[in-house]
């Protein structure tokens, strides 16, 4: 049976070492997030997680969801307690604001919280997730009367919520949206079609569901620019707050998936649903963006999570199961054969997993900590600077993240020969649902689109400059350091490797835009390489800092090293190759007609 | 619902125009291969795996096999009608000598059609496919009564056969072996034990099945040493070939995958089974070497046909999907989108598992080919050079196409946005049934290991260097032709890469083992790339000269030669970063101790 222990010691680190979070104290609600306090709550969840919540998964992949005639949907076994206890622990509000009962605390460790909770059981913590992404859009763009409407139900975790944006015709393209929206008397409308791939659409583990959907208004123009926004809740809302009657919403089917089994993905139809206008008419993506942004660095930690979940039962596994002998001779002459993990290969496989999935970890907090100050600063320059990283770094890090954490999941489950494809060993799982990751919120084409196509050239290039200036001054501060010098040399060739491949695109996909997206996805990882490639430069610093005033610490720090330099000699140089596929451009792409492919 | 149209064009292509197929017409079987009766069994072949089998792969993925409580195993709806057809066809002899009713045809079409029919069903395709394994091992090691006994009902199709190595403690390391065999006085043996992941190891095909089974004769030296093959009918045969009674073997039970449902893997106990020894007494690793190369080289063609046909479906899916607009303005203005055919990151992505397709079944049946003059030749040096090269392509073949086969399985799934993610796509069948072919027959690092450490030094390199030569004699010939500049020059650079990789096992692994294991899977990525490469080479100048020779295939011959360069430019460049890589050798990999990983 697959296991789960919470990495909140590497957390700590990070959040204490590496990104020095103490820092921001001045900020909303960093003054309470004391690191005894941080550390307190980081266990009480981990204890959650590993204790409530993760023994469930197995049980979620095997009995998946189940609707009744009557369109109502079951969560698997024990999933109605382990959400009780998620609830009532008041996890959901961690972040958000104490006036809608929340804790307002940073979002960053609402950030660990949805790594944990994400390791733990994926298609479990979609519930909540999906629930906190529509607060924030209620939080952001919501009217007074539908903040406090649904608000306090939804961070108490009484309601859940929903986005619904997909139709059977319409995934990427929202343009092509058809759900129609009639305007009612009473200042409501009327909500008519059809929504796909609705994830917690209907379940049994709360009262209410507060649904935020995508819909044309009678008339609109064609296109994204005629698409609202509609709060559509399951069960009314009384004035008094009761629940009243029920709205004419209601799930169709459920999805057979290959994985996420534990989660109630709906087909929902929408029969002339009232439902809310929220935020302006028509101004429906901007406010759906608040939550897509959310939820894409939400995504990026859930492809992570499930490469350090599968790691961890590797690693486990490794050290247990005894195959052949090491290339040096026996190490356990004493038994008959050596645990695998004397293997090079074996090592070389993991230390690939664990170098990224440290990296990634350090590179996903950095950008809640950068949404943390982009939210909450008092310094503009400050804000713009956080916002803008933030902005950059999040589809790099939806893009990376979730492809290599399903890679990962797939050579933690390599590790196990035979026995990993056997479902039993939960390894399979891991697999099954990371992949997921790699498609919801955008697929990963789209990702790498939307850091070429918007993200690189927006104000300018400022966002970009900015990362870029950053690592250069990281290497250049560092670089006559003996001991960082393998780091450093490393993280400099490929940040030159970056900066090159994004003149390219202002030299060549100008003129030419098909030489962006024929380089779009190598370039989101070259980003990506760079990125996770600086946060191992910053480790390497910070361990060597910790080791030097903590003695004790030696063998942590060490490992951390070990792995820094695994990253540099043996990730980073594939920067190399990506720049060069770059500049390969979109000749060879372009030149087949379709109807020979 | 996936459809597939088996590559018969491209196959014809292959065999005539790049490998000169019809130069090697003095080899036995050859004669009888002429281009007509080739083309014409292709086509029988295709049909049948396109009208009778494919449309039962959904079907057994749905279905899964069922045991039984009396031990008994019922394979998925029509996979018994299919079975029927496949064996009345005369397929499972096609490449059998004519004494036991086979139709003495190059293995190369056989190995054609292991394609087809694996793209086709994968779970389908293994009953056959193990039968015809056990059938090599029979015909290299079985005796003239094991011969006369098994064979002929073997190659009709009317038993079928299995191979049964791993136990639960026991997979790569053999060694570890506990089942035992104790003489019985008849000269036969009593075996004893519990085998694991036996694929058709019970099933409802055929009237009897032939375990081919390892074991360990009482009093036998430990170790690999100990190890013996037996023949195990699961119903005896007696004196006039006729079926007797049943045998003391039975499947415990069926395995819970995460594909492959359609074929029965099976816990097989032993339970005092009586068996006849194959070859001689503790020679049995020998044995099963043969069933295994065989197999290995069929493992790679799985992983292959699972990328063809996942490419198939989700280029048809490009060309009809409708969402969004090309980069250069509406391709398809009179519609509410354009085919996502027409995005470069789209079209990127089908390359890629395009050029692999066709650069890999080249390679696949180069090795076929070499496989069919190793065993026929009547010239020692010409038979030398054919097994050599088989010899060191089978571990690549094996570990390069599942791992890539398995990549561009999910890739193509990936075309599909959320819908690859619905099992009733098919997409998700394709990546999780490919996954197990990275795993079984040795799982990946395994052949990166024996390729790295036996293949490679082997007669003093002698097979290396001879492939090496090969490849740089092409590059010299053809370095001054301009149409093929492009593709010799990245070639030629692969190349350098691959050998200077050699040289630097050769120089730094001797003394410190660990450098070879460290860098093996880099290695056998390197020397795929650079064989794929070789074989894109000799496409590009075949296909150079058919278009001159044949107007009428310019549009084709354009297809190739511009997926000839999709790969030289985007594809080949990835041996700089794998060179570096083994450069970086052993030291990061080792140093961390176990218990910190």
């Amino acid at each position: 049976m697959p296991s789960f222990k919470a990495p909140v010691e590497d957390v700590l680190f990070i959040l204490d070492d590496v990104l020095n979070y103490q820092r921001h104290s001045n900020l909303a609600g960093f003054a309470d997030a004391t690191p005894d306090v941080v550390e307190a709550i980081l266990r009480e969840g981990a204890k959650l997680c590993e204790e409530v919540i993760q023994p469930l998964n197995a049980v979620g992949d095997r009995e998946g969801c189940r609707r009744s005639e009557d369109g109502s949907v079951a969560t698997p076994t024990g999933f109605k307690e382990a959400y009780e206890a998620y609830r009532t622990g008041g996890w959901m509000g961690l972040s958000v604001p104490e006036e809608f009962g929340g804790q307002a605390l940073p979002m960053t460790l609402n950030t660990v919280m949805q790594e944990f909770i994400s390791a733990a059981n994926l298609s479990f913590g979609m519930y909540p997730g999906l629930t906190q992404g529509a607060i924030a859009a209620l939080l952001v763009h919501g009217s007074d009367e539908q903040k406090r409407t649904y608000l306090p139900k939804m961070v108490s975790g009484d309601w859940t919520g929903t986005m619904n944006l997909t139709e059977p015709h319409c995934g990427t393209d929202l343009g092509l949206l058809k759900t129609k929206a009639v305007p009612n008397s009473d200042g409501s409308y009327a909500i008519t079609g059809t929504k796909i791939f609705i994830s917690a659409g209907e379940h049994d583990l709360a009262e209410n569901i507060v649904h935020l959907v995508l819909a044309r208004i009678e008339g609109a123009p064609a296109g994204t620019k005629g698409i609202s926004l509609f709060v559509v809740p399951k069960v009314f809302v009384e004035e008094d707050g009761a629940l009243g009657g029920r709205n004419a919403v209601s799930c169709g089917s459920l999805e057979h998936k290959m994985g996420i089994h534990g989660n109630a993905t709906c087909v929902m139809n929408y029969d002339g649903a009232r439902g809310w206008l929220v935020g302006g008419e028509n101004r429906g993506l901007a406010a759906m963006f608040v939550m897509m942004n959310e939820a894409r660095l939400a995504v990026g930690i859930q492809g992570l999570s499930q490469s350090e979940v599968a790691y961890q039962n590797a690693v486990a596994y490794a050290k247990e199961r005894l195959q052949g002998r090491s290339l040096t001779g026996p190490k356990a002459p004493d038994r008959p054969a050596d645990p695998i993990i004397v293997h090079p290969d074996v090592r070389r496989t993991l230390l690939q997993i664990r170098a990224f999935n440290e990296g990634g970890r350090a590179l996903a907090l950095w950008a809640a900590l950068s949404s943390d100050i982009a939210h909450k600063s008092e310094d503009p320059k400050e804000r713009q600077e956080a916002d803008d990283r933030l902005q950059l770094l999040t589809p790099v890090i939806k893009g990376v993240l979730t492809e290599l954490g399903f890679a990962n999941a797939v050579q933690a489950q390599q590790m196990f020969g035979g026995h990993g494809y056997i479902e039993e060993s939960g390894m399979s799982q891991f697999a099954r649902d990371a992949r997921i990751t790699m498609i919801y919120e955008g697929a990963n084409g789209v990702q790498a689109m939307d850091l070429v196509g918007r993200k690189l050239g927006r104000d300018g290039g400022r966002a970009v400059m900015s990362f870029f200036g950053e690592v250069a001054a990281f290497c250049q501060e560092n670089k006559d350091d003996e001991a960082l010098k393998p780091f450093v040399a490393s993280l400099g060739k490929s940040l030159e490797h970056c900066q090159a491949a994004a003149m390219w695109f202002m030299q060549n996909a100008m003129a030419k835009p098909d030489n962006a997206g024929a380089g779009a996805t190598d370039f989101m990882h070259l980003l990506g390489l760079v990125a996770i490639g600086y946060m191992w430069g910053r480790t390497a610093k910070a361990a060597l800092a910790r080791k030097a005033a903590d003695p004790g610490s030696t063998e942590r720090m060490d490992a951390k090293l070990i792995t820094a330099r695994f990253f540099a000699e043996r990730m980073l140089p594939e920067t190399t190759v990506l720049y060069r596929r770059i500049q390969a451009g979109a000749d060879a792409v372009m030149a087949m007609p379709a109807e020979m492919f």
